[in-house]
């Protein structure tokens, strides 16, 4: 058996698991998808040294890419049912894919979700996975914000960029958004969805990602930066790499959502026009040289 | 507009298109398929000096990564319906992607096929494409061979091999198996696929990739390697880059496989038992250290 064979028959398929909406056992070129509703798929490349450092443990590795891919179908209102692997290594052992597979594993348990395929190859080290879901009540996307809007985010904003000092720092206890990025449940998900009117998750900053939904739907957007949905400081803002959903709603559905998500906080309204207007606590207007984060700036 | 979004909405975005399949235009977190049938799925990695060498013009990087890509759909008897890019490039220009997108246009219209979302971050360049391919009449596996079923591959050995050593020659005059890889065509697909078993592309080596059909379907095989199944000579059995189809079919869809696949060879037949039986055409046993290309290996 060749080393590509090896590693997908001992540690990858193991992983994999038949059901319903894919009902095809690995092994084959091909997965099947299976639904009678429509399918939200996204792909996304995690790349060593971009996405997550070189020293990260490969059981956080696995986590975390499998994490940031389903981010995006939680973003259009679905949750992740199942996801391929597109693995890309330079020197794979099988202590590395033990880690993974415990990460994997890990992440499929959580969330009630499926590897159903995969594939490895050699080359520097890059994740690239594919994630499914189908459709619920209604695909959240970028384009839909209303004037008059509230605009949320699930989360405080800068628990990724702490996670990352803390990694930096030595510390890789749990809870930790930036190396096990912690997702919306299926259930939140499943409550919120009828609820929002649009919807991004903030991986790059919260203002570039608020500035693209704003963009798609041709509405502005004034906002208000308080202390309250900051981790740290005023950075958090454009730092990226929270994992948590932006998303806009009409005013008459307060009350359900802080049900649904306790954690959420409203940041400002869908306006006429376009860019963003954004106010610190004191009504102070801020100006930002960026909004967020850009793959080609080193 | 950052450079990420720069290039996807110059380049990346005029190559995609919306249709029945996939509804929704391109610019959200995900794609929406959209079939009343059940779906193939496939996710393939292609990478600069692995799968492709490092100075092949960008409209082959991009044709020859969707083309193997797509192989996998048409192994399993459907055809290329749409597909995903996620690219990683360490440091894309305007020429690059200008380049790149010609490819990608001109397989789509050969293949009458659309590109229906993508991503792009910077690192070593890395090609990820995720293909989607109606189920077709039946979904042919690996595993379902059949004693005494004919195997055939579609084309002759090789070809592949011999594009690569002609593009290190410098020639890259068109056709070029490897770096233009000539698939099937939705036609003879669907023509093919009731009258065929099992199925297989050959990508890593026509024995390598036989000797995974048998394995999968718990059967032996028996072939003959004579000259008119070789573009070149006996490593053209190991070589791999054919992306050609390798199938089995009963010997009574001899005469309508020959109208659908004119160039098609017959080179044996399935046994009870395990492992590949291979003589030439002198009835004189043939061994190979080797099966086919392994990616762990330098």
């Amino acid at each position: 058996m060749n080393k590509e064979d090896y590693f997908l028959e001992k540690f990858i398929k193991p992983c994999t698991e038949i059901c319903e909406l894919f009902p095809l056992e690995v092994g084959d070129d091909c997965a099947v998808i299976s639904s009678s509703k429509d399918v939200l798929v996204s792909t996304d490349s995690s790349i060593e040294n971009r996405h997550f450092p070189k020293d990260l443990n490969p059981y956080f590795i696995a986590y975390r890419s499998v994490a940031i891919a389903a981010s995006d179908v939680i973003a259009m209102g679905s949750y992740p049912a199942g996801y391929l692997l597109s693995i890309s290594h330079p020197d794979p052992t099988d202590a590395w894919f033990k880690d993974f597979a415990h990460g994997i594993r890990d992440f499929n348990n959580l969330h009630k979700t499926k590897l159903v395929g995969g594939d490895l190859t050699k080359g520097s080290l890059n994740i690239c996975v594919t994630v499914f879901g189908e459709v619920q009540k209604k695909i959240l996307k970028r384009n839909a914000a209303e004037v008059n809007d509230d605009i949320y985010i699930s989360n405080i904003l800068g628990l990724g960029r702490e996670g990352y000092k803390s990694f930096l720092d030595g510390d890789t206890s749990i809870p930790n958004q930036y190396i096990q990025p912690k997702l919306m449940t299926k259930k939140d998900v499943l409550h919120l969805n009828p609820l929002t009117n649009s919807a991004i998750d903030i991986s790059d900053g919260f203002l570039l990602d608020l500035d693209r939904l704003c963009a798609a739907s041709q509405k502005g957007a004034e906002i208000s930066i308080t202390n309250e949905i900051l981790k740290t400081d005023l950075e958090d803002v454009v730092a990226g790499d929270d994992y948590i959903l932006l998303f806009t709603a009409n005013k008459s559905n307060r009350e359900e959502i802080v049900k649904i998500l306790p954690k959420s906080k409203i940041v400002g309204e869908i306006i006429e026009g376009t860019g963003l207007k954004i106010k610190n606590s004191l009504g102070k207007e801020l100006n930002f040289d960026e909004f967020g984060w850009d793959s080609f700036k080193s």
